[in-house]
């Protein structure tokens, strides 16, 4: 079992991976408030997703469970983005 | 020293660490060239900001290489993306 110190390491690592995570969830927001994501590039999303996979790897690997939960979670809402992003620059079914 | 099981690890960690730290690099261009940055989320940046710098701080603590090379390049370029968008925030010093 994990030791006083290391408890309070994980709990660095918790708070920043809740920040770095959630914080792709205000960005999903606002590309589905504003219904565009002109600004926002693919690119990026598309490196993030793919970097993501292998952070996740790299986690279950050392045993990270800070790296597992963040990377777990942000997938999702860098998925999300992306999905966002990928409508945005579909043309419109009609008119 | 590491042994190769920890090296191949490491290079996982590597890989996610370069695509997802240089996946700002395309959104900070993508700003610069299209002078605007409306649809990008002051608040992720925010967030993201803050949350790596507890990130460096947990691969100091538990000597992760590849979070201490991640997160400092992350910080410089996330770092880029926000004053990009507080720039494009500021309202025009005439007209």
């Amino acid at each position: 079992m994990a030791s006083p110190g290391q408890f309070w390491v994980e709990v660095i690592g918790i708070a920043a991976a809740l920040l770095t995570t959630t914080s792709f969830l205000p960005q999903a927001l606002r590309i589905w408030r504003n219904r565009s994501a002109r600004d926002v590039s693919l690119t990026m999303y598309l490196m993030m997703f793919a970097g993501q996979i292998l952070w996740l790897a790299y986690g279950v690997v050392i045993g990270s469970v800070s790296l597992i939960l963040a990377n777990s979670t942000a997938l999702m809402l860098v998925g999300s983005v992306l999905l966002l992003k990928l409508r945005d620059r579909a043309p419109s079914a009609a008119l």
